[in-house]
C-alpha cells in the first residue's frame, strides 16, 4: 500500500466518471470507438498515482493510454490529478490485472508498461508477480503481434525473475539496462517511485521486450 | 593485459608440456582419449592465471577441464601454479578462442565458462566480445545438445550485451543473478579477479544458459 486508505474511496471515485471507466467489461473490443480514433493503445498495469501515464499521455497525443490500478484509494489520488478537458487520450480502470482478458480483446493493446510492480518476494506468492506465467499469457492475448512490454523496477529479484520468464516465453529482448539512470536522460518519463529511488541512488532496472 | 609480459614466455612455456598441449589441432575429436576416460569436458575460455579452473579440477575429479588462454605470459603464470602429478584432469591450450572450431569436434564439450572476459567496450569492437554472434556459433558447434554456458562478469555493459545475445540465440536461461555475492556461498568457485572485486564490493553478474 503506497498511501493511507481513503474513506469511501469507491463512492468518491464516481465524481471522476469522465476519466474513470466503471464498466470496463463493456469496453472489450470497443476501446478505439471510445477514444474515437484508430490510434494505438498503451496500457499501464499498476499505475499508482498516475504520474508516468499522465506525463506520457501529455507527451504523446497520438497514442491512447489506459491506466489500470487495483486500489480505489490510489486510483482516487490519480484521478484527482488529471484534468479530462486537457487530457483526452487517457482513461483509467479500477480492476485487478487478472481480469484484463475480460476487458480487452485480442490485439487491442500495442504496449504494456509494468512500473515498479509489487515484487511479491516470497516464492509461494510468485504467481502474483505481474511477470508470472498467467499474466504473460494474458499479455500475449491482448497485445498485437510484436506488441511491446516495458518493465522498470528497483527490485533485483523481481527483475531476475522477469528476465527468466521473458526468456522462457521466447519474448525478444529489444532493450535492456541494469542501471537505467546512470546517464541522465530527459526522454525517460519517470514514476513517483522512480524519482524517489533516483534521489536515493538506487539501481533501476529496465527491459523492453517484443512478444 | 593483466600482468607484465614475461620475456621469452613462449620458450619458457615448453617446460610445461605435461600440462600444456602445444598441438591442439591434433586433439580435435580425440580429447576423451587424451584424458583416457569418458568423463565430460568443461572448457574455460580466457582462464587468466588459472585459479578458477584449477580449483574446479581439484573439486571435480570426474570431470575433465580444458583452460584456454591467448596470452603466453599469463599462460606461463597459470602453468607454474599447476602440479600435473596432482591434477590429472586439467589441460591448457594457448590459443585464440576464434580457433576453437579447429580444436574441438562437434559435441566434444559439455560446458563453457566465460569469467570476467574482456568487455571490449567500444561498439566497433563488439565482435571481439566472447558472447558475440560468431563466438556463440562456435560454442553451439562444440557443445553437446543442451550444453551449458556460464558467464561471470563485473562489467555491466558486457553482461547486458550477453543477455541480449543469449536471448537472440534462444538459449534457455537456467540461473541468473544480478548480484552474485550478495549472499556468501562457499560453493561458488571464484577467479582471482572475482576475489578482488568482491573485496571492493563490486557487483558481480552471473548467468547460466542451456543452448
Amino acid at each position: 500500500m503506497r498511501l493511507r486508505k481513503i474513506k469511501n474511496a469507491k463512492e468518491k471515485l464516481e465524481e471522476y466518471n469522465r476519466i474513470i471507466k466503471f464498466e470496463p467489461l463493456e469496453m472489450k473490443g470497443n476501446w478505439k470507438q471510445y477514444f474515437n480514433n484508430d490510434n494505438p493503445i498503451y496500457l499501464e498495469i499498476g499505475m499508482g498515482k498516475g504520474k508516468f501515464i499522465t506525463d506520457n499521455a501529455l507527451k504523446n497525443p497520438s497514442i491512447n493510454f489506459v491506466g489500470c490500478e487495483i486500489s480505489e484509494s490510489i486510483m482516487l489520488k490519480a484521478a484527482r490529478n488529471i484534468d479530462p478537458l486537457t487530457i483526452k487520450n487517457l482513461l483509467l480502470i479500477n480492476v485487478n490485472a487478472s481480469s484484463l482478458n475480460d476487458i480487452f480483446d485480442k490485439n487491442e493493446i500495442s504496449k504494456i508498461f509494468l512500473n515498479f510492480s509489487d515484487p511479491w518476494p516470497k516464492n509461494k506468492h510468485a504467481k502474483r508477480r505481474l511477470t508470472s506465467e498467467d499474466y504473460l499469457n494474458i499479455y500475449r492475448n491482448i497485445l498485437i503481434d510484436q506488441g511491446i512490454i516495458e518493465v522498470k523496477t528497483d527490485n533485483r529479484n523481481l527483475f531476475e525473475y522477469s528476465l527468466i520468464k521473458f526468456n522462457e516465453f521466447k519474448f525478444k529482448y529489444i532493450e535492456l539496462s541494469l542501471n537505467l539512470h546512470q546517464v541522465e536522460n530527459e526522454d525517460i518519463i519517470t514514476t513517483e517511485y522512480e524519482e524517489k529511488f533516483k534521489r536515493l541512488g538506487n539501481i533501476i532496472y529496465y527491459i523492453k521486450v517484443e512478444i
